[in-house]
Order: C-alpha cells, then structure tokens, then sequence
C-alpha cells in the first residue's frame, strides 16, 4: 500500500502506533527530501504530545542509525566499548576513562563531535596538546586500536544523517525535549558508531538537560531498552550535574584536570564519577564480573602510572606532544586572571549550572554558532564545592580569559550563578542510580 | 521586546494564553514568509493539542482578516447581511435566500468562491445560465447592490491571504480539524468581506465536517462569539446534513431546484431551511422584531412571484439570460442519463452522505484540484428522502452524465451510500439549534 506522509502525522495525531515500516518511510523520506519540513515538524509536535511507544523509538533509533555510514569495527580484536555523556559542565571524565581502560587491554575506538556549547567537545580538549590530531583514515583507525588499545577520530558527516537533519529542525520548532525522541538520537549515532558495549552517563540536576533524577531514570530507561534491542549492552549511571564536575571548566584547563587525576590526584567527585563510568564498561567488555574487583583494576592503571603513560602514547600518535602530559604547565593557560571574591559568608548551597557554562562561553571557551572559533585557553577554576564553607573575600574561583571585558562579565555572571547560605545544603550523592538491562 | 516564533511555539505548547502583539506577530511573520512553514505547521499542531482561549481566537481572526483588502461597504445604503455555510451536499440555499431578501430591500453584496468539492461553489452555479459573469468592478459591485439589492460577485485574490496560506498549511499537516481554527478561517473571510449582520448555516451529520450536534454547536458558539467580538450581528443555524439537501445534486440540477423553489415548489426541506436562514437575516437586518413576520414577509416574496423574477433581474444585470430563469428546461442537462434502482426493499434508512457528494464528482460535477474542468450539465436527482419506503425495482435516483463508465461508477457509489432496512429510522429535526448572542 502506498504511504503518505499527511496519514502518518494524522495516524500520531490520534495516538495509534506506528508500524516499522512508517517509522523508515518517514525518516528516509525526511532525510532524501521527499518528506518536507513542515510536515516532519506538524509530524514531531505529535509526537511531543502523543509519545511513542517502546517499539516505535526503537524502530525510529535504528532508522536513523542505517540512514548514513555504520561502522564496521569488527577489525579490532575485543569487545568494543563506547561512552555517552548527555553533558555538563566541567566533564571531561572521557579522557580519564580512556586511558585507564586501554591499560587494561580494553579497545576503546572512540568517535568524538565538535559540537555547540559551553566548553568544547573531546575533540577540542584534545586539541590542547600541540598537533593533535583527529583526522584518522579508517585503517589507520583501526590500526591504532589494535596497537595501543585506544584512538579518538572525528565524527564522520555521514554518520546518522537523519538524526542530524531531524535534530535541526527540532531545534527550530520546540520540539527537542520529548523522551523518545531524544533517547533514539543519542542511540542512533552510538550504534551507527559500532561499539559492542554502551555505558551511558545521564546527567541531572541544575546544569542538565533532564534536570530530575525521575526524567534522567525514564530516559535511562529507554536508552537501555533501545541498546538492548538492538544487541549492544547498554548500562547507564545516573550522576549528578547541580555543579561542575570537578573544579576546572574550559579546555586547556581541563586537560590540566585529566592529567591531575591520572597522576592519583584531583578533585575527589570527577575520580569517583570516571572510576564509577570505567568500572561498568569494564564489566561491559567481560573483564571482570565483579565490580570491586573492576575498580580495583582501574586504580591499579593510576597508581603505576599507566594511565598517565597510556594518555602520553596516545597523544603522541595522533601527533601531539607528549612532553606536556608529564609536564602540563606546557599546556597553554591564558595570562591574564581574575579572581572572584565573594561579598557574603556562608555555605556555597546552590549553584545555577547552566549559568557557569554560560560564563566559560563568553570567555569565548565554547561555540555559539558552529563557526565560532574556540579559544583553548580560557576558562575558569572553581575553588569550592557545593556544601563548602566560604568566607567573605575568600576566592570562590578564578578566571582565565584574553579580554578583560569578556573576563568582567564572566565574573558577574558567575556571582549570580552561585547562592551562599547559612545552612548547608542537602548533600547530593554523585552517582544517584545505575540501570541496566536488569533494571528494565 | 523582540519576540522570535520558538518561544510562542513553546509557549503554545505549554499551553499559556498569546498575547494580541503574539497573534499579529505569527500571522503577518507567516504571510510575508519570515515566518518558515516548518515552524507554522509546529505550532498549528502545538494549538491542535492545546486549544486557544476564545481572546487568541479572535485575535486570529482580526489578524487573518486584516491580512490583506477588507471591503468597505460602507457606500450600500442599509444593513448588509451576509450567510455562510459550512458546506453539504446539495446545498444551493444561498441562490434561494439572495432574491427573496434583495425583495424586501435588505442588500445582499455576496463574495464567493469556487471552491474544491464534490459540486462547483455558487459561482459556478450561476455559470449554468449562459453568459453569467462575477467579475465586476467594486464600483459596478456597489452600484448593482444600490439598484437591485443583490450582487455576487468572485472572491478576490487578496481577500484574508494569511487564512488562504494557513489553510494550505493545515490541509498538508493534518491540523485541520482544530475548532478555533476552522471557526477563525471563516470568520476571517467573512470579516474582512465586509458584512455588518452574518447568518452562520452549520451542517452536521454524515455529510459535514461537523459530524455531531455538539461539535457544530461548539463550533457556533466559536463563531458567534467572535462576531460579538468583531462587531458584527452573527447568528448561527445548526441543520441537518445527513441526507442531500433537496432532491437535486449538480450544478445546472441545483438551479433548476432553485427555481423550483422560487416557484412555490420544490423539496420541503430545503425550502425551510431556505426560509428558516433568510429569516434569521431579516431579523439581523432589523427589518422586522419577530420570526413569523419575517417568515411571512419572505413567503409573499414568493407567492407574489417577485422573488423568481428578482432571481432573473440579478441573472440579467450580471450578463446572464434572463429566460432561463422563466423557463428552466433552457439549462443545459447532460442528455445520458442512468436510473439507480434497488435491489430490496424497505425504509430508506441512512445515508453516508459524501458518498453522494464522491457520486457527483466522479461524474465532474465538481473539483479534485484547483484546475479541474467543471461540467455544470451532470448530476443526481434523488427521488427519495430518508425514512421513505421505497419498493424492490424503484428508481432510488437519476445519474445525469456525459461519460456511460463514469455514470456507472456514480451508480455504485450512490448505493453504497443508502442503506434501506425493515424499520423506518428515526427522522432528524431539520433544524437543530440556534445560536445567538444571547446564547453566549
């Protein structure tokens, strides 16, 4: 029977189930352009309100993840795991995890986007490091994984092209926060990207996009239940984004961060939250079945200096230099600072997320538009956690920045996000669930 | 404020109430395309789910109607009354009404359109007497009104465009049947052509696009509501369309039917219905205080036999041959024609009543698309009404056509559409509700 878009849309519109077949015939008629935007649109309003049912966001997922290119890893020996973070400020808990696991034997054959936002994507953090690289052929890809257990390469623009032309439209028509919609994305390019074993990080809280522990679990959810479907292991931790993770946001900066908590050190929430991540995708790639015993591993791969080593060897064939992860003061840091005082005594008891990453982006550390250029250099320290004591002229952080102007609106910016009380607030744990396909 | 269509389309979406300023500014945006049908199409769909207060409802007439011309009346001595109908099979009412009321002196300065539909509009109507032209100068328009009290002429392009372009949007996306919307559409247009007394005729049944009471009665409340509202008198009829109304469908069928109602004669039904909404105009006119004097005054226009020759007063003023009003056999009917007969026998019981409009137009009788030929000589003449016994070999109708396998998929289709069972069904009041501002 001949399909029409106007009866799908009316089919959604009424709540009825779509079939398989709908789901493609709307996504590669959307993505070949015989679907228009404004029926795609009226299409994705209807699922906004309407919902989809577990098989039709799998059915979607997999629609979207055959639309392009789909990786082939199985050149590299192993069991293949990939990380997912929905995002927050001050995350650079991949470039920890990396390393630690590819100590262990783990392929970690990681693809990596630019993206939009207030820091930079991996791909930028990395940029840090003199002459790096992300321009990898495929083979020589594969060869690297095979070789030293971990390489990073930029995303193909081939690479679910439909959740790409999909994503932008809901972008434009307030059509982004719908749970299917967007668990299917964020599934679709994991699995076009071939890994055996997803571990997913949901983020919540103040600087997240979901920001209840009850939507991040629901998304969780159907992440997992996706993953499953679709025969790649998915587990997902569930952490929590009221505040920057660890102290450092912006890109050079935070590379300081990574190497700090290679070298046995750093803030004690950003090692918990990257051991907690790397432990479930060791146990994901079968190496262990007990997670004690995974945590153990991976502290053994910092305690001997083999991570630390590990991020050297790979910098190094991606053509970076190797010199500033032993010595990161090489890495280069803007020179101008400026601190941020605080007029009040009392307990750090809130903090509004998004508004710190909104001070990194005015820095110019992050992308407004995908042709803004980045500035690796900026960005800020933040010297207290939530729940910490702060005294009246105390330096609550300090901004590194290239403009004094752009360095002065970062700090009011900054004042504003935090609140300080006379109580402390209620502790929020860092790791708040763990979903697996047990949990389903 | 600078105000951007993503944040009324979330807005919409979250269900809050727009502002005037937030109407105006999605409307003209649309019209003059800064506004892209993407975002239109998403936010006809948001309003699709959320509604919109009966404020925004008007808010979006005002701003379809003042979208393009708005005709000025103002140089028509008298109350200018106007009718809309929501559209039935066999609906010629309009041609009926207009002589009857030009009779008492009450002006009729009518704008119509074409249309698609299973049967031509009014103006194509006319068309069957030979040389009937609606193209007329605002000028030649109002000068006619003042002489005979009746006008008709052809919808200008630019006439409410913004309706004409949302309409188009709607139609492709599947946000049509939205109560504020359909009631905002014709409002718009009726509006911005200038009536100051507007009689609303809403079908319900099998045939309508209000297929229940309470849906037609709230669409009329919506419609009179935004009269009030308008400043113009809007009084809304709600009638049975569960059955053609009259016996004849068809372009030249429906004149001559015309005729036989301006005659004296002619089908009980569509003679009160004709009465019934002609005297509600009558009454908005301020004419006449009371309905049975209005009935009265509009039955002697008929008895007199001056309502028949108003009909060819207005046929000749506009170019058109006035004999063929005095002697119907002169309109051209197709020379084929086929008799429907049935195979049982019992009381007619329903009728799917689109069926009956698809009959008409598989014979041609009206528009697939815009650029359909119409031919004004095909049709059906129904020889039995609901709850009619009707005997095994009776000829349930007459397929009048020019192409023997279109007539006999005409046929089919028309018995499909009548059911005929053992007991008579139970008979629809014609009349179903009124609704006035007093009903408000």
């Amino acid at each position: 029977m001949l399909m029409r878009m106007y009866d799908i849309i009316e089919k959604k519109k009424q709540s009825e189930s779509l079939t398989k077949e709908e789901i493609y015939y709307v996504v590669n008629g959307f993505t070949n352009g015989t679907i228009p935007d404004y029926q795609m649109s009226a299409f994705l309003m209807a699922v906004y309100f309407q919902g989809m049912t577990m098989e039709e966001t799998v059915d979607l997922t997999m629609a979207m993840a055959e639309s392009g290119d789909t990786l082939d890893l199985s050149a590299i020996h192993g069991v293949k795991v990939d990380k997912h973070s929905t995002g927050g400020v001050g995350d650079k808990t991949s470039l920890i995890i990396g390393p630690m696991l590819a100590c262990l034997g783990i392929p970690v054959a990681k693809m990596s986007g630019r993206g939009l936002g207030h820091t930079g994507g991996t791909i930028d953090k990395l940029e840090s490091f003199h002459g790096f690289s992300t321009v990898l052929s495929q083979e020589d890809f594969i060869r690297q994984v095979n070789d030293i257990s971990f390489a990073l390469v930029g995303q193909t623009a081939n690479l679910a092209p439909a959740d790409k032309k999909i994503y932008a439209l809901r972008d434009v028509t307030a059509t982004v926060n719908q749970m299917s919609l967007i668990a299917s994305s964020i599934m679709s390019k994991k699995i076009a990207a071939g890994a055996d074993v997803i571990v997913l990080d949901v983020k919540t809280g103040s600087g997240a996009f979901m920001e209840t522990v009850e939507d991040a679990q629901e998304l969780a959810r159907i992440m997992v239940s996706i993953g499953r479907m679709a025969g790649r292991k998915t587990i997902a931790v569930i952490s929590d984004m009221n505040e920057p993770l660890g102290h450092n946001v912006g890109n050079a900066l935070e590379v300081k961060e990574v190497i700090e908590v290679l070298r046995g050190n750093g803030e004690e929430r950003l090692r918990e939250l990257s051991l907690t991540l790397a432990a479930y995708m060791v146990l994901g790639a079968g190496k262990t079945k007990d997670y004690d015993e995974a945590r153990a591993l991976l502290q053994e791969t910092i305690d001997s200096g083999a991570a630390l080593k590990k991020l050297a060897q790979f910098v190094q064939h991606q053509g970076g230099e190797p010199l500033q992860v032993f010595e990161p003061e090489r890495l280069k840091v803007a020179e101008h600072t400026l601190s941020v005082t605080v007029e009040q005594e009392g307990y750090l008891a809130s903090c509004i997320n998004r508004e710190v990453g909104m001070a990194s982006l005015i820095l110019g550390g992050g992308r407004e538009t995908k042709e803004s250029e980045i500035d690796l250099s900026v960005g800020l320290v933040i010297h207290y956690k939530l729940g910490d004591y702060i005294k009246k002229g105390d330096s609550l952080a300090t901004i590194y920045g290239n403009d004094q102007q752009k360095m002065i609106l970062a700090k009011e910016r900054l004042l504003k996000a935090y609140t300080i009380a006379d109580a402390p607030p209620v502790k929020q744990p860092l790791i708040k669930a763990i979903i697996t396909e047990n949990d389903l």
